[in-house]
């Protein structure tokens, strides 16, 4: 473990931006994997209300390396950047900012995340039916990165914002191959969408902390087979998956995405294979505490 | 000492920007002293061309608390700040920046750096006739805080560059009470204004590593009682502090400023006072190995 006055002239730095920030655990979870391979980096926090500033000066700066992007700033950090992939540009929205000697590019690893939760959890996609349940700024990145890797016959999505869910679902059949079906979030459309999906991905609020004895899916509609994915990680299981688990379905908690976001964010920054079971550890203690 | 990982979201961010800074001793020596008081601050290097975007990015950043800025900054830093000291408005450059909660005060350290050196040596400056050799940045720092602070009788300046000497002489005269003389340096002023001086402050590069082996003063122009302040510091003891020491003369050396001008900044930064054998320690190991 490196200590603080190790810190020398070289010493790249990353941090996170957003508002608030104070209960973030990247600061945690990337100095850990830094220092568990010796490597010439910090990262630090800054509360940003001026998202815009805040990327021009790290633009000038330059040993910093790297920004993890947070609420309220995801959008908006998007036109602060000089390059953006496609896939971002459609979703619309960045969570990572690196910098390559000022040139900054902007891209997402939370939609990248939940594929990769998927895949680990030995979930394959193609040819399936997906049921996502929301249809803000973590569903749009999750949609779009599915449609674009994933090949799932169909992405069905609720949500009881009409006018968030007809944007999505234009965006996506004009950005992608895959079926796109969408529906006002009634009793009548989860029943239906519940009895066709394999795979349903919650991406609503709806069952976090503190608010956590409530879900969207009443017990009685899941079959045999699905697979639930809640991106909510507080608490680790929601009433969501405890329900889910308790009638023999798989379920992945929306831990898995969030490491694996911090993963990729983290090769990002460093260029090497991320020390996951350090950053692993480090999210768990914080969680369980 | 802390380690990197113990660096939370509540850590407060300090920077030295400059171009270069691959070679600053600052982050050893600011990370060894929140290090030894167990403050949650880190500090780092950033190479900065843009420093107003640098300034305008700090700004936005919520913990970033403070930067040093050193060469070629300092003039321009100045245009960036909300609030400037009067002596600092008038010296026309800074070294340090300072942001509460996003409004940023500039200041200087190197003159009151100096002043301190020669405090600490116990060399008064009061009613004395002081010698500056040099009407650059770092002279017009010191000369503009002893005459607000030290109240010699005579500051008399000598320097090859007529524009910046008059420069410097207009604005000592418009702004402070003392008596300031000046004179292009040739071999003939020289001479005189060392039959008059108590204490000499060399401000030129003249002597600095590699090219230790020159020195302004001819060794014979020395008399006793002279205090001879060199603010060179790489070597140690220059050239012309060596002539002088051979002499019996009173020398200090510009490590003595550097030193101080750290810890000047460093309680800015922090608001308790600063450990000041931790930072010395830091700056003897470096300059000597």
């Amino acid at each position: 473990m490196e200590n603080m006055r190790s810190i020398k002239t070289s010493t790249r730095v990353c941090a996170i931006i957003g508002n608030p920030v104070a209960h973030s655990l990247s600061p945690a979870i990337h100095n850990a994997a830094f220092a568990s391979l010796d490597l010439d980096f910090v990262y630090v926090a800054f509360r940003v209300e001026d998202v815009g500033q805040a990327i021009a000066g790290m633009r000038a700066m330059e040993n910093f390396r790297g920004m993890s992007v947070t609420i309220p700033h995801k959008i908006e950090a998007l036109k602060h950047v000089d390059v953006v992939e496609a896939v971002d540009r459609r979703i619309g929205s960045i969570n990572t900012v690196i910098s390559d000697n000022g040139k900054l590019l902007g891209l997402g690893t939370d939609g990248p995340g939940a594929l990769k939760a998927l895949a680990d959890a030995g979930v394959a996609i193609n040819g399936k039916n997906v049921l996502m349940l929301g249809a803000g700024g973590a569903a749009r990145a999750i949609a779009f990165t599915l449609a674009g890797n994933g090949g799932p016959a169909v992405i069905e999505i609720l949500d009881i914002n009409e006018t968030m869910l007809q944007q999505l679902t234009a965006d996506l059949t004009a950005g992608t191959e895959t079926v796109i079906k969408s529906n006002k979030m009634t009793d009548h459309c989860l029943v239906e969408a519940m009895s066709l999906a394999d795979i349903i991905i919650h991406c609503t609020p709806v069952g976090m902390h503190p608010r956590e004895r409530v879900s969207i899916v009443p017990p009685v509609l899941f079959r045999p087979d699905q697979v639930v994915f809640d991106i909510v990680y507080t608490p680790l299981e929601t009433k969501l998956l405890a329900d889910a688990r308790a009638k023999g379905l798989q379920v992945i908690s929306g831990v898995e995405m969030f490491i694996n976001q911090a993963i990729l964010q983290f090769e990002r920054f460093t260029g090497v294979d991320a020390p996951v079971e350090v950053m692993r550890n480090v999210v768990m203690e914080h969680l369980k505490s």
